[in-house]
């Protein structure tokens, strides 16, 4: 363990006097949980290990830690070993349910999506504002080797179209998969595309058209504010809970009032909010719209990143009659790079893979072969435990970050799962110029006005946790925590 | 050469008497041009490697190529040779300019084309019917191992996004290239993008509305066709002459009574007729539209497969105000399965980086990437040399069979580029019904009425060159003929 070799050069620098070794050894414990390095819940090395680490005895080890448990920072669990105590840290309090406005309007955050994706491709920044994993998560090696072996072995595969539905293999992993989402479907429900990018301008081409009105949660991520921009489309905003997702209530209200032609939701893990609809509310959902006849375009792109022991379901898992339109891709498991995604449109299906052929002609075929290779070979399911792991960590590690370093009103959410955390700053705080003076200090975010069609959230940011933690990343935390306490009210 | 050993064969089992021998070898010659297997200027075998091959005396040979030159089968050139005489094959008739109704229309052909391209991918077909370019020719292995060596140099550049305007090494490479077209492009003005048909559809949308009326060559690309349908916009067809392409005269006269909001042509080889405007047209053409601000959206795929030793110019290379928008890929010349295209899209550049990143984020890296290095590396000018003289070669071979095989009264285009051929049969031929009696006889063909927005050109075909000649096309041309042949006036 890394942490505690790091203690060992520490301690046996600091400590020159015998009997205050125990205290010294807790001191230091206790500072590690402070900064975060052992977090709450994580296991503390056992005493046979520390003693061996430290060089300390195995009396003394055991003295610190009865020290540090009378002090409430960890805590014996039988049959188990020391654990940081879960109490220790007390997160901070999470923001309401969000309020826009009841009537449909355009949308216009493309000139201002587009200035600060631009400005985002510098390679000196900090990333902290778009959602993009980080590459070293990806399994580039064994995904390398692939696409070069199915090149090698299929050239003439490679090289030819895949049309629409698209590759078969890649769709037979796809559908074998979804039973962990606790969807049925077959091979030929799914049509590949371009991400998942691609699959929702499908979706929403298939069953809207320009001036209709769109359902969308409150906040959304700004890619589907774009692509509904894009193509003319209103939206209709719906109050969203940060941990359970769209209110069912608000939305049946809004449904009575406001012609609602589709619905673009991000159930599991929702981008910015990261909140998740249990799955029993899901099913409310699908029936709710579906006696309505109208469509749900479920966009489950962070699905698979649950925090927990098992995925949550997806809507499409409760569609009866064909009115969800699953999306879906593996930016976010395994590479962007690869542009691989796909959808299964229920009754829409004819006219999806109609829109498919004709907006790109076919989905690259390399890639989709490499990734189908890839799932059938079982390295899937271990990659996915090992990211999981990680955004875990990081997410709790960034959310510890902003409590320590940002003025003590902010409030944030608490996802269970994704990479990225919503952030509510005090009302006075324009966070458009938070932007601005933290760019200026190389740092990026993605602030609030992005998330709305009317560019509401002003107070608000959405933090990337998808990099692997690094003291730059907690230096770039804590510079935003002045820049934000030097915000005058 | 494989001719002559064949021939080798052939004669040394026929014949038995030395004083006809001459005759024998001029009469086998004969059959092999009959036959097209020695074609229109080609060369014949040296009189010494004849010799050799066939086992007879330089006399024997000599005496055999006289007796050819007397026939006026083959001819002397001076220090090089004997070749066979093109005189000896006089083309058939050419279809005269076209002539669709003036008016806009709304375009209807999705459903049929969808039928007939799903039809089409059944593996048993003799595939005449799309213009796929042969697996065979592409570079498959230097591709695959440049694909492959990318991905282990830079794993991180295969997996990351590559956001609009896309890869820049490529878009060095395509700019580099775009001198050989006439044409001065820096990498910022080029953006990459999903093939040339997401590219058409980016700038359709970035110049157009729904409802608007789009100008289009007569007949046009079934694609082309089904981009627009999608769109919402509406057509209006342009009278088109077989060899030079859209009439200016007509052109002029329709912009003067119908509000066009953009063009889309393809003037190098147009999909189907083959047609290449001459470069000062082109110039007359881009001055006719920039005078009236209309934007012309020129698709380029086919401008690299010449039949000549110069690629022609394209529009672009005459655009002083940037409303040309320069669309292409490297579909037909080096893999469809990579799905790399890019756009050059001039005073809408903005516009369509916007659009190409809400479509689909970005294009795959990977492939990029190798295409990119492929170019620098310069195996591509060689390679563009073998499929120019590939083509050339099919297309006369094509010309010939239908020629032998169909009714007299056929007429067919003589295109100097691309792959296919626009054949026009006898009047009261339906080629629907063509098109269903080939399909039972497992032969693919592309009827004339997915070419056009109305769904006329019923006694039209166009028949897709791009696959090495073979017995069971020249059988299936055979097949073809006798289907035409049976239809009954």
């Amino acid at each position: 363990m890394l942490i505690m070799q790091d203690l060992a050069s520490h301690t046996a620098a600091k400590l020159g006097c015998e009997e205050s070794l125990y205290k010294q050894l807790a001191l230091r414990i206790s500072e590690l949980v402070e900064h975060g390095t052992l977090r709450p819940g994580e296991r503390v090395p056992s005493v046979r290990k520390c003693s061996e680490q430290q060089n300390v005895s195995i009396a003394t080890v055991m003295q610190a830690y009865r020290l540090l448990e009378n002090r409430g920072v960890i805590e014996a669990r039988p049959q188990s070993g020391y654990y940081v105590r879960a109490l220790r840290w007390s997160p901070p309090a999470e923001p309401s349910m969000s309020k826009p406005a009841p009537r449909p309007v355009k949308v216009r955050v493309s000139d201002l999506v587009l200035q600060i994706v631009k400005a985002g491709r510098d390679p000196n920044l900090i990333r902290l504002g778009a959602t993009l994993p980080s590459p070293e998560l990806f399994p580039t090696k064994e995904l390398g080797r692939t696409m070069a072996a199915v090149g090698r072995r299929s050239p003439l595969a490679a090289h030819s179209y895949d049309a629409p539905p698209g590759n078969h293999a890649l769709r037979v992993q796809v559908a074998r998969r979804a039973m962990e989402a606790g969807c049925t479907l077959s091979p030929d429900d799914i049509i590949t595309t371009v991400g998942a990018t691609e699959a929702l301008n499908l979706c929403l081409r298939a069953v809207a058209k320009p001036g209709d009105v769109i359902a969308i949660e409150s906040p959304t991520f700004f890619g589907i504010l774009q692509i509904i921009e894009s193509l003319g489309m209103r939206v209709c905003e719906i109050p969203t809970y940060p941990r359970e997702g769209v209110c069912l209530d608000e939305l049946e209200e809004r449904l009575k009032h406001c012609r609602v032609k589709a619905c673009v939701f991000t159930l599991n893990f929702s981008n910015p909010l990261g909140s998740c609809m249990p799955d029993e509310k899901k099913q409310k959902l699908v029936q709710l719209l579906s006696k309505r006849e109208i469509p749900l375009i479920e966009d489950d792109i962070y699905g698979n990143l649950t925090f927990g022991a098992k995925r949550p379901k997806v809507a499409k898992a409760f569609d009866e009659d064909g009115w969800v339109l699953l999306c879906d891709s593996f930016t976010k498991t395994l590479s962007p790079g690869y542009r691989v995604g796909w959808v299964a449109p229920g009754r829409f299906h004819d006219r999806v893979e109609f829109l498919k052929f004709v907006n790109t002609s076919a989905t690259a075929s390399q890639p989709q072969m490499a990734i189908a290779e890839f799932l059938q070979n079982g390295g899937y399911d271990h990659h996915l435990r090992k990211i999981r792991r990680f955004y875990a960590a990081q997410v709790q590690r960034m959310t510890e970050a902003v409590t320590r370093y940002f003025p003590k009103e902010t409030k944030l959410t608490r996802p269970t799962g994704g990479m990225c955390l919503w952030i509510e700053l005090p009302p006075h705080v324009n966070t458009l110029e938070v932007y601005q003076l933290a760019m200026a200090a190389k740092i990026s975010i993605a602030p609030g006005p992005l998330f709305s069609a009317k560019q509401k959230f002003k107070n608000f940011i959405r933090l990337n946790c998808g990099n692997p933690w690094s003291d730059a990343i907690e230096n770039a935390v804590k510079v935003l925590g002045q820049i934000i306490a030097s915000r005058e009210e």
